[in-house]
């Protein structure tokens, strides 16, 4: 069943703060899950025992196909994490094929970047084509034009409710203070615009353009029945201040285009852990803010079909995958619509974090 | 004489709006700047007309001296471009010391990355020395510890007030329509952390410590006599979008540590000017918001002491400097205190863009 905090409009009425368990929504009043994020763990396991009572009685209760989601909550720092294994090798081998695949840094820390927080949007806003610098192969300067490699990347975003302090990092045993929840998350790339501009300060355009999130935020302590060891320990011995108990959270995630799943993986292949991720952020002094959004890095397990992009299922353009309805791709096009979706456990224990939804629209 | 908008304190009083004109502020009520922000070019300048006369007249007139200066605006997101070829080019001397020191991108985009907002602070702040991770010379782990080679980078801000929409390029002939102001900004870095993280996805824990800007945010308009060609543009002829005549700003701009001067440079080092960087941020269909900052990357000249950052003024730590007090520099020492100062003209019609101050706080 789908769980989660969001914010919504219905009959194009102002934002409403909701919660929805399956095919309902109890209205928790007027505003935007903001104010909530805010608060601490302690108030969220109220405020969310709460709901599900009122769920579970019809109390406040609309029908979910009424409501409108909008994007959930106010996004501070959108910060994008590279922290699958088999993710990160399969880049190595297309990017650097005669080089060690995985760098140096990666069983060192959890590797990551700033993205663009005003181009964070809800499922279900179009998703237009970016135009943009790329280099031919063989060409000696850019061409500028549409994107021809528009791709996806599915991953988990954590939410991070509870701020914390600047100058005061965040110990790794209690980074999920912080963390509200999770979303899946698209990381729409434009794959030419990214070779092309990011060297060397990482990727900037081939992904400014938009970033998709799912509308219902699932409270951590749903999820808590599903913690697992990672397929993969990043490290055996990482630095004193990331060393935790090995942890991933089993949700199975897949990646559909136009109503074909191409790709099925799990978020066991999350090396680095998200509280991991956050006191490695913070060791630095900077602080987490309400809002701030924790992208886990795509998610790709060992086989070519739990791959989470099409970078690494159609091996760089080089080998197209079939859809299913007799047509091929290696990348995105026009009209395509792709939907992530993730599910933790079976059965009436399921807990859907529901689905992120976007259309591409030509340039 | 110093000019520009901000937000202030007085006597542990409730944020307001002043404009500063040398030793006195007008006071423009209770707020931050972010509501005149939001609006158009034609507020902008009624609104910076009406503060002159106030200001000329004294009305509504407090001391300087008497307010503390906050966090100017909310930052929405913070971008940092790298438009100094000079700087560009020693960066690939140091670092590619075998290969071409431009990279083949440089000269075909102002290319750019997005930094931490939630760690932008106001001139003033202390900055704390970050912990992090390090690969010690010829090491193969790293260690965890204080960094050893904390620098500045002189830079200048611009920031966005009129937003745009999401999925409409912004033409280069119109980007100045949404670009307030401008502050001097210090992108403190720690050079040890960002070697290690950097590859493949850019700066991250080495940059996201803290970024400093000055109070007093200059209207555009009080910097348009100021205008001048740049020292060189980026290429003989940019692709389309990109293609203006080229300009940049004549300010003096300099780096004093401990009240010494070690740098002093000229904006005109920027060869990528913010109408050619907000056309291309906004090309891939990237909107601006109100409270953007568009950092112009470090501002150097070619000569030694027009270096914007202790990286290249001490060439990576190998030829050390002297402060004139006595004592050397390579990176900053705890206790050190950084001013950044930047000027447009001379005489009675130079305009200060203030200072940005910060020292260093042991880790």
């Amino acid at each position: 069943v789908t769980v989660g905090f969001g914010t919504f409009t219905r009959d194009g009425g102002s934002p409403r703060l909701g919660f929805r368990k399956g095919d309902v929504v109890v209205d928790l009043g007027s505003g935007s899950l903001d104010g909530l994020l805010a608060q601490n763990r302690v108030v969220w396991e109220r405020v969310t025992e709460g709901a599900l009572a009122n769920a579970d009685a019809g109390d406040h209760c609309v029908p979910a196909e009424s409501c409108v989601p909008l994007l959930p909550f106010t996004i501070a720092d959108y910060v994008d994490f590279y922290s699958s294994l088999e993710h990160a090798t399969n880049l190595g081998r297309l990017f650097r094929p005669d080089a060690e695949p995985l760098l140096p840094n990666w069983r060192h820390l959890p590797v990551g970047y700033h993205g663009r927080a005003g181009t964070v949007v809800v499922s279900g806003t179009p998703v237009r084509r970016p135009r943009g610098q790329a280099l031919p192969p063989g060409a000696d300067a850019p061409r500028f034009g549409p994107s021809a490699r528009l791709d996806v990347e599915l991953e988990l975003g954590f939410v991070v409710g509870a701020p914390s302090r600047m100058g005061e990092p965040v110990p790794v045993g209690r980074a999920l203070e912080h963390v509200f929840g999770v979303v899946l998350l698209n990381d729409w790339s434009a794959r030419d615009v990214q070779a092309w501009e990011s060297t060397p300060l990482g990727p900037f355009l081939g992904k400014s353009f938009a970033t998709s999130i799912s509308p219902w935020v699932v409270p951590m302590a749903a999820l808590e029945p599903f913690r697992t060891a990672p397929a993969t320990p990043p490290d055996a011995a990482p630095l004193e201040y990331l060393r935790e108990e090995p942890w991933a959270l089993d949700i199975a995630l897949e990646i559909e285009i136009n109503g074909h799943r191409v790709a099925a993986t799990n978020a066991r292949e999350l090396s680095w852990s998200v509280a991991q991720q956050i006191a490695h952020l913070t060791v630095n002094g900077a602080h987490l803010r309400t809002g701030d959004l924790l992208g886990s890095g795509t998610v790709s397990g060992a086989r070519r079909e739990e791959r989470g992009s099409l970078l690494e299922l159609s091996w760089n353009g080089t080998e197209p995958f079939a859809l299913g309805d007799g047509t091929e791709r290696t990348f995105l096009e026009d009209g395509d619509e792709v939907v992530l979706r993730g599910v933790a456990g079976t059965g009436d224990d399921a807990v859907a974090l529901g689905e992120v939804r976007g259309r591409i629209v030509g340039a």
